[in-house]
Order: structure tokens, then C-alpha cells, then sequence
């Protein structure tokens, strides 16, 4: 443990997860997403933009081997001793690196899944003073839209799925991006904070190649109940991983 | 009243409406979709594919002025004698006619407002013998849903909307449409036989021009309880419309 670090407890097989008090903290997003794909057989996956690896920490044990590539060096440095501190060294490997280089650090078509908690917000004009950790977790200062699903479609094998969380207004363009990479949208999950307002997150699948018009729009997902406590739903997902 | 007919009471402003019993009776769908626009001001409005005319009927007193087009005869004619029935000859006007042909009735961009229940299903090999009202109304074999984009296209004003309920398993292609056809989705809304099932069917509001990253997705429509009675939400729907 170093200075401005604390441990939390994953409440998952046991494991912990360090995170910087200073640095963007996983939030419920990588919950929610470790826990949409379907882990039908011994997959082989990679998550981009891993943060402190979160997601590799909660899919360990459903999948066959995990890589991670984050951009920014202390998160990934903390991803790697995360590993270390839950002995998944033989399962995760983290690499830092830029995903929109993904060549230099991949096989194209070598992987079985692609899981991504991405920037959600473009960047806007006087916004580009915030260009620290926390901003580029949140606006796309290093990594657009456009960019994750061209480095998930590189490194997926054909009918291979990409598995994302990403802002509910910006489906259309998440619509569009998926088509220009040879993706079709399969599984697509809204998130409502309450379940009289509207989405603001939606969590997707989508495979290279595939017939469109056999999306299956799965059972609204509601955060908290109206008196603000969380929904059965959430602690049902909480309850095999994380409790706030 | 002729044989094999029956009048339906709209329950809402003491309205009626004349359906046959063999023909495409209006189900739910066209209830929904009628409540789903956002009546701003007194609009122009267009309805692709009226069938006994249930849309205009239970719009027109938000609107200014409705054209209905109908392409089955029998269908259309019952749609003008509901307008009789109702006393609306001033406010609806109904057009036998294929909308694949708008240019033949309507002046290109002269309307504010389009909204259509249009066909869900694409036409499948080996269906094409049940070509009868019934199968016209819910597969594709007379019009597409590029077709209706493209009628719903040809007939706004710039910036204007266009409010269509389809199929949940086409959204991606519905993007795609609307995206070819200049249109951005502006608000969307699920809509679940209940709240643990996959959504079947989806409302959409898109405008003419506009940007994309602006879509609200708007609160789940659950239509029955786990009892399977109607949810508040659908009965405040209907209240204000026709009970079953």
C-alpha cells in the first residue's frame, strides 16, 4: 500500500482491489458490465481501458484468460498489483499501453470476447484544462467512441461479441459505429436510475457478422426503488460481487 | 352498419369507431402510439397506414388538421365513415391510396407531424399466399420499413417529427433507416409485456435534421402486472382513451 491508496473488499472469491483516492474509483458501471456477458464456454478476453482492473478481477473465474491494456501508467501499475494481490497473475496479464494502437500490442482476431466501460461524454469545446485521469475515465480525450469499437472489432474473432456500457443518448451513434465495424447489436439492456426516469446508461452485445433484426431488448434494468434503496435486481449483482 | 361489423366505443370524447370483424381490428398498439407524440401546438399531421382511421380518431383534438392514408379499400371506407360518425369531416380527411406513391397525394414537406403503426414483420419465404388485410397489416408485403421512413420523410417540414411504434428486434435497423432519411432519433421508449421480460415493442420519436447524442430514453412501459393485470401506467393510458 502506498500513500493516498486504500484497499476495498470485492466481495467476490475473496478479493480485494486497490484503488487511488485521487484517481477515478470503479464505479457501479464495471459491476453492471462484468455481469452482462454470457460466459458460455472458456473464453479468452480483453478489456480496454481496464482502470485498476476491476472487470478482470470480477470475470476471473468464468473465463479461460484475460488481458487488460490501460493508458494511463499508475492505473495500470495498481491493475497489475491487483493481480498480484489476488494471485490471478497466470489469468490476467495488464499491459500499458493506447488502445488506438492496439496493433502494437495484439493479434488481430484473437479474442473470443471484448468488454469496455468507455469515456462516455464527447469532449466539447474549453473543456480540454481537464486533461487528468478522472476527465479522460470520463470525456473521450483519449479514446472515442469510434476508437473502442475499432480496437474491439480488431481484436475479435468473427462472430466473437463486444460487451459495452456506455451513455443511453448516445445509442444511435453506438448503432452507427457497431455498423461501419461489421458489428450487429444482439443483447441491449436500458438502465434507469428510478423506474419513472429516463435511461441514462444501456449495456449491449453485439458480434462481427450477424443478421440484424434479432435484437433482443432484455428486462429493464432499475437501479433504486422510489425511497432510494437499491432494487432486488441490483443487489442480486451486488450480491455475487460488491457491496457499497 | 353493414354485416360483419360492430362499433367500438374510443372512450374518449364519446367517440366511436366501426371495425370488421374479419378485417385488421386496431389492437393496443395504435393506442399507444396515439398518446406518444408531444402535441406542442396545433400540428399538421400525417397517418401512414391509418386502417379504420384509430389514430385520428383519438388525436384529433390536439391537432389542427389530419390527412389518413389508407391503401385497403375496404379499410379506407370504413375510416371515412368513422370521421362521419364522429362528426371530424373538417378536421380528418381520409386517402385511399399506396403510400410507396405519397408524391401522388401530398405536396412534399407540408406536414409537422407523421405517425405510423406500420407492418413489424418482414415478409419470410413461403408466406407470400397470405396476402389478405390481415397479414398486409402486420407483415411487410406492402410496405417496408423503408418505405415508411421514406413516406414519412418526403411528407415533414424540416425539423419536423416523425412517431412510429415498431418491432423491439428491428431498433437497429430502424437507426439505420432513419439515418439514411436525414432523420435523428429524439426520444424512445421500451415497451415490456412485463417488467421481467424482454421488451416487444418500441416507440420512437425522430426529427428531420437535428443532432445526434441528444436521444432521451424515456421510462419503461410495463404493460401488465406479474398478475396480469394492467400496469397504472397503461390504465392512465387508456383512461384517457378506450378500455377492453
Amino acid at each position: 500500500m502506498r500513500q493516498g491508496e486504500r484497499i476495498d473488499d470485492l466481495m467476490k472469491s475473496g478479493r480485494k482491489i486497490i484503488q487511488r483516492d485521487k484517481e477515478f474509483c470503479f464505479a457501479m458501471d464495471s459491476v453492471l458490465i462484468a455481469h452482462f456477458p454470457i460466459f458460455k464456454r472458456r473464453l479468452k478476453v480483453l478489456d480496454l481501458g481496464t482502470g485498476t482492473g476491476v472487470i478482470p478481477l470480477l470475470i476471473a473465474d468464468e473465463v479461460e484468460k484475460i488481458c487488460a491494456i490501460e493508458l494511463n501508467g499508475e492505473m495500470a501499475e495498481i491493475a497489475r498489483r491487483n493481480v498480484q494481490l489476488n494471485n490471478l497473475s497466470e489469468k490476467i496479464s495488464v499491459v500499458e499501453g493506447d488502445y488506438r494502437r492496439i496493433r502494437d500490442f495484439f493479434c488481430a482476431e484473437s479474442f473470443d470476447l471484448v468488454v469496455a466501460n468507455p469515456p462516455y461524454y464527447p469532449v466539447k469545446a474549453g473543456e480540454a484544462n481537464k486533461f487528468v485521469g478522472v476527465a479522460n475515465a470520463r470525456h473521450e480525450f483519449t479514446a472515442t467512441l469510434e476508437d473502442v469499437v475499432t480496437a474491439a472489432r480488431f481484436a475479435l474473432k468473427f462472430h466473437g461479441s463486444f460487451c459495452m456500457i456506455h451513455s443511453a443518448a448516445r445509442l444511435t451513434e453506438i448503432v452507427d459505429a457497431l455498423h461501419r465495424h461489421q458489428f450487429e447489436m444482439k443483447r441491449l439492456q436500458m438502465i434507469y436510475p428510478k423506474k419513472n426516469r429516463d435511461a441514462n446508461l444501456i449495456m449491449l452485445e453485439a458480434t462481427v457478422g450477424g443478421n440484424a433484426g434479432s435484437l433482443k431488448i432484455l428486462p429493464p434494468l432499475v437501479i433504486h426503488n422510489d425511497d432510494g434503496s437499491y432494487t432486488d435486481d441490483v443487489k442480486k449483482i451486488y450480491g455475487l460481487s460488491i457491496t457499497y
